[in-house]
């Protein structure tokens, strides 16, 4: 961390298309935002495709790393016995002080669990999260966790609404952001068990807790941060994903069909672009991964390489910000890591 | 059931604008599909609806009930304090024999705890489950169970793919559905307790199990039935809900923004009209909840005419395929209601 320039380490391997798809995309992060980078996987792999690209007046170092975290592997043996992997090796550099981020489209398992046993969580949290900053009508928004975490404790779901908090504060300039968490219906008392208990977690907090919100809430706008377990968190990004390609599929196929379609559209291009652009989950690049003593951004698999570029500005602009000291900072202020559940409540 | 055209009890009280919204729907779907209606309510609020309509040569009763299951009752003070509640006197009519099938756009919990105890469940089936069809990019496949149970067990989730099954067989009219289980990964072994659980019970079952699947394989079209608990699949339905909604609007306000936006919406309104229907939840009216001895159809609690009408029509439908007899009797045929966990699975 010697320059004053964020140096990223970018897991070159990661990702279905690997290092065709994350070299150029990283690259150009460079380019744009003045990062450094260091590429880390099979050196001849990462040098091939680097070598297709102009990096004149970057500084682009390769860190070769023979192994590769296979997107079916277990995370723990990755974590324990392939320590020559890409990701691994990625993690190790921010340990080391030799980068000061982590940008992968690998194997997201293998990178919380990377990030968590070799950059360490920050303390009194007991899990890091995945945050995705997604698009609403109005504003963007925070849903966490997004697949860090499965079978989470309602202590888990009320610390991902205060490290959400924090980044919604930092991140998206949000003085008090309004807090939701997750469930089946408005009301106190609605949800499975898990939700019940950190209902009354959050309730009693000093977040600005709104209760309750629904699936249909999440895109209006109206709440800040949206706090569910990982494992509902990933069903409801993919699930977003894949609606909105699927409906922005069903546009341009009815669009196509006739010839008043088809010169609609082209009068409209302008305006189906935005409406593209605004349902992209490229623009939105990676997700940062909080809760760990150090910058790390998970990609998508299927990330092209404009994903992965605003990821890496992402990871830049979270080293520049000290994102992660911050959180430090602000978690510890806050004095209620680790809380009591409120007194006998009746569930 | 003494005639031979169905007649179907609704709810009139339920949703969120009650006899307003209800009464309108359901005269439409008799209608349209030649069925006869007894509308359970406050009599004199569902008689002036009534009167603002044409139902000249209709059978449509009006039964009385003078009260109403607020939505944020518990569903089981509906059903042992609230006797006269408009749900409860539409089951019973169910039960009694004077209707053959009920609607509902009231408080969901409520009808599936005075469905599942008035009506009573299919011999065998634990848990009654509420399957949305929805639409895809290819054509409509079903969700599982959409919200009438939280905190389920792998069980169940394995009897949702049964009666899933069976739905997509009858009305679908597919041979032999591809039944998915959502998870946070495809591979074996991805996704929290529960849902590794249902896995070796839905692979070892006769059903064309294609494994797990992910968000973003729901909107695709290659799974026919998608299983998961009910918390997931009422955040799951609802996210999409809201998804679709604010594509629409934004979609809708960038058209707006500038002339040759709007001059191309003139043009493309006939596309334009094709992705709003594609893509409007109300085409699909209701979820059928599966598992019960008689017809229940829950309705959204903001539901239009035009999905309350598509749910009536659904249920006049279900009662004329006789598919509780039918799912009865293929579960019963299927020999598998109650399997046991294959032997030394290791997690």
């Amino acid at each position: 961390m010697g320059s004053s320039i964020p140096r990223i380490a970018v897991d070159a391997m990661g990702g279905d298309l690997g290092p065709s798809v994350v070299v150029p995309g990283a690259v150009q992060a460079a380019r744009e935002a003045g990062l450094a980078l260091s590429l880390v996987g099979r050196e001849d792999e990462v040098r091939a495709e680097l070598s297709k690209l102009d990096a004149s007046g970057l500084d682009v170092a390769v860190v070769h790393a023979p192994d590769v975290a296979g997107m079916d592997e277990k995370p723990s043996d990755i974590l324990r016995r392939k320590k020559d992997s890409s990701i691994h090796t990625a993690c190790r550099l921010v340990k080391d002080g030799a980068a000061d981020g982590v940008v992968s489209a690998g194997n997201s398992g293998a990178t919380v669990a990377c990030g968590m046993f070799i950059l360490g969580r920050i303390p009194g949290i007991s899990r890091p999260a995945l945050a995705s900053v997604m698009p609403t009508a109005k504003k963007p928004m925070v849903l966490i966790d997004v697949g860090a975490n499965v079978d989470s404790k309602p202590k888990h779901l009320f610390q991902f609404g205060l490290m959400a908090e924090v980044l919604a504060q930092s991140v998206l300039g949000m003085a008090k952001p309004r807090v939701g968490l997750l469930s089946i219906g408005e009301e106190e008392g609605k949800g499975n068990t898990m939700v019940k208990e950190a209902y009354d977690l959050l309730r009693a907090s000093k977040l600005n807790f709104v209760g309750n919100v629904e699936g249909r809430d999440v895109f209006t706008g109206d709440v800040d941060v949206v706090v569910c377990d990982g494992f509902v968190g990933n069903v409801a990004l993919k699930l977003s994903e894949g609606l909105a390609a699927t409906m922005g599929q069903v546009l341009k196929r009815e669009l196509l069909r006739h010839f008043w379609g088809r010169m609609g559209a082209l009068l409209a291009r302008g305006a189906l672009r935005r409406f593209k652009k605004v349902t992209d989950y490229a623009e939105y690049g990676g997700a940062p991964l909080l809760g760990l003593t150090g910058i790390v951004v998970v990609c998508h698999g299927a990330s092209n390489p404009k994903a992965i570029k605003n990821a890496v500005k992402m990871a830049g602009s979270f080293v520049q910000g000290k994102a992660s000291e911050d959180l430090a900072r602000k978690l510890a202020a806050h004095g209620q890591l680790a809380p009591e559940p409120p007194a006998a409540q009746a569930s």
